[in-house]
């Protein structure tokens, strides 16, 4: 739907709501797609969008709509709900999108609804896979999938696949022997191509791609971005099948790591970026706010140390420190730009941490080559503006010095982060900024010690 | 494979080089998935890539090979083989991977390729694909697809699956008019499931979610992300099928524009992620830093304006001086959080641009609360460290001032480029962090000389 369309079904929707024409939403209700519904959701006041969840057709819809609803704006809207109705949806829900539902809500009130659902089927398989990390393969993938023996006949496979009518996407058919363990897989074409009396074990694929349970699914989305999967296995330590990841869910997967990357690096979270909540923004930036500003805190003794080298050309002083922000701002700005190179390259995989000297050498020279064109500029401007050759020539070199260091910090840092297994994005963002200001303001002060006094 | 996997097969691989043993490599090659094969091509030296290049089975392989690979390193590999083997090779490449590669290449060498592909079939398609608009849904889909009329029955649509081995993933059958017009959509499932002699359109879904040639893959991957799709139709303005977008390359649309919004926002672009030329990264670089290097000029003129106020005072320039690195610094800081949330938000659509005063404001607030918090610690330090109250005063206001200030900027421009239809990423990254060294120093010396002159 494209953004005129919702604007449509959004005033639609809410001129039918104000004449409380139930008969007439529920009928646009059946007939708009349940994501579309969620997305409506976020464009509705509370009272609207809590009204017409009341009018969903049935609860297979409500599962879906609450499955397609923003996070953080769900969380909200479900402790509004009656529990038992509450109960009912979770029930009719795919278990992944359960899980991934009751992960996010207050853990009493988790716990709440699982005794409630304790009499359901589904109770034992959603709590079985919030069991599991949190960010792991077994925390995303569907019980809900196709496991036949390799006994079995392409022809009685097809029975199956048309009995399975619970089983939500089947593209591939997962073959398992007598243990339940994993030994290959048929794609839904491959079994539809091949005659009928063969058995599984002579058209499956044995190699398989597949993960464990403890998986990051950070590793799993790239295994299935890298081979091009529909759905990826899910294995125990024993080598038992599982479960699967679907491939929507992988996309899921991508972009809340792409989006964790961006914030985490800007040194916040995904926590901030759909809540309205302005004091729980400010608890998440305020620490490492602190860091930045003990940083510069430490700058303004250093600079304040180097002050009492000047007591005599306090003026000369003034005009250096007039260079502070550009001298400063040019090298957050160039560190800034290795960082996310750095970072996103380490995330996509075209940056290989084992070659760090490599990246490390090339960025000396990006930092060095931009530094000495930007530092031959300002030593001219420090020249013309303060009629001072050797001001110019303090400016000139500190510019190019702090670039070139802020190049090689902003690349090294996320690739010495990843040689100790941190996150690069969450490590690197505020050292990089932090160290560089400190780092800056001492070469700058150095350098001017050094060639002027 | 793991990362030791693939460690395994480099030491493999390069042993077997060193020892000619061709027979044996092409063993370990007919093993090797494609997709590891063109991860290997990463860890090898250039004479060794080709090496193994020119051992791959047959073409096939190749081509699947050179679809996995890195653009950049393609592009640069590329240029080194046989042309009349590369001309065979993009023959049995998917039409929408062959339009991508020759996409990537300089444009006379790509003219004699389509020139040597003339004579094979593929070369229309692949021209045909070039000829739509870059990061357009036509540029990217394929037209290997599986497209039926409206009276065939279920019976012989499963038989048309079973002999359209060429098309790569069936998992949807698209259904069309007399006219070639999309009106409906059948899964591989639903074919399955259906009995032999219904026609395709009493089971057909006619409601598909569809794009037309020109719409931005974007949109597109948005889409495909939202309803949970493997393929989406791509129809031409008459509504007629032209071709499918499969799953697999939105994966790759999703990535490529996240890994664009994070080097978008630090002024640079995914031309320098991949590729080791040093003067690319600097050309790359150079445009933004130019203009942030503009900003921090116009602040040493705003500082040096103000210095002549402070002539007799101007010791307490010099304290002041050495404030000037945590309070733009912090301002910079909070200003690139608002930043990535806001241009974050907007790509995943958490952030509607229609709400843009509720997020505007409610960023002045959050800015407002930090900007409180480290205003009132840094005009202690002030106080503390230069025993002089006023001063005190002065660095709390412009912290707090700058951060509120730098909050609002960081969330309002890239709000104001979507709604005069410029890209957020690109457009703000360079405007937010110079208007807030301008704003940020002029904020400062203005508090000052109103406070302590």
């Amino acid at each position: 739907m494209t953004e005129r369309g919702y604007q449509l079904l959004q005033d639609t929707v809410e001129r039918l709501l104000r004449r409380h024409a139930t008969v007439h939403l529920r009928n646009i209700l059946r007939k708009t797609h349940p994501a579309d519904i969620a997305y409506l959701f976020k464009l509705l006041n509370e009272d609207s969008a809590r009204t017409i969840f009341e009018l969903l057709p049935n609860v297979e819809i409500a599962a879906d709509v609450l499955s397609e609803m923003q996070p953080a704006l769900r969380t909200q809207f479900l402790q509004q709900l009656d529990l038992n109705r509450l109960v009912e949806i979770l029930s009719a829900m795919a278990d992944d999108d359960a899980a991934d539902l009751l992960s996010d809500l207050p853990e009493d009130f988790r716990e709440q609804i699982l005794v409630l659902m304790s009499h359901k089927d589904t109770e034992e398989v959603v709590a079985g896979l919030l069991s599991y990390p949190e960010d792991s393969a077994g925390r995303i993938m569907t019980t809900d999938y196709l496991a036949l023996p390799e006994t079995m006949t392409a022809q009685e496979a097809i029975q199956e696949v048309r009995t399975a009518s619970e089983t939500e996407m089947v593209f591939y058919v997962y073959v398992i022997d007598q243990e339940g363990r994993l030994s290959g897989v048929v794609s839904l074409r491959e079994l539809v191509v091949a005659t009928d009396q063969t058995p599984l074990s002579r058209i499956m694929t044995r190699e398989v791609v597949r993960v464990t349970v403890t998986t990051d699914q950070e590793d799993a989305a790239q295994q299935v971005s890298r081979y091009n999967l529909l759905a990826m296995p899910v294995v125990d330590d024993q080598e038992i099948l599982v479960g699967i990841i679907t491939v929507d869910d992988i996309i899921d997967v991508l972009r809340e790591e792409a989006t964790e990357d961006i914030l985490k690096m800007a040194g916040t979270s995904e926590e901030e970026i759909s809540s309205f909540s302005v004091w729980r923004s400010v608890r998440v930036r305020l620490p490492w706010l602190f860091a930045a500003w003990l940083g510069g805190v430490i700058a303004i003794k250093i600079i304040g140390g180097f002050e009492v080298h000047f007591q005599e050309k306090i003026a000369l002083f003034a005009s250096l420190a007039a260079f502070i922000p550009v001298i400063m701002g040019m090298g957050g700005n160039i560190g800034t730009q290795s960082l996310s190179i750095t970072v996103r390259g380490l995330a996509t995989g075209r940056i290989d941490p084992k070659l760090l000297w490599r990246v490390v050498f090339k960025e000396i020279r990006v930092g060095l080559l931009l530094g000495l064109a930007y530092g031959l500029l300002l030593a001219l401007v420090g020249w013309v503006l303060n009629k001072n050759v050797a001001l110019g020539v303090v400016v000139g070199i500190a510019m190019c010095g702090n670039m070139t260091l802020a190049a090689v910090v902003g690349t090294f840092l996320p690739l010495l982060a990843v040689k100790l297994r941190i996150d690069p994005a969450v490590a690197s963002g505020p050292f990089v900024t932090t160290s560089i200001d400190v780092l800056g303001v001492t070469l700058y002060f150095l350098t001017a010690l050094l060639i002027i006094m």
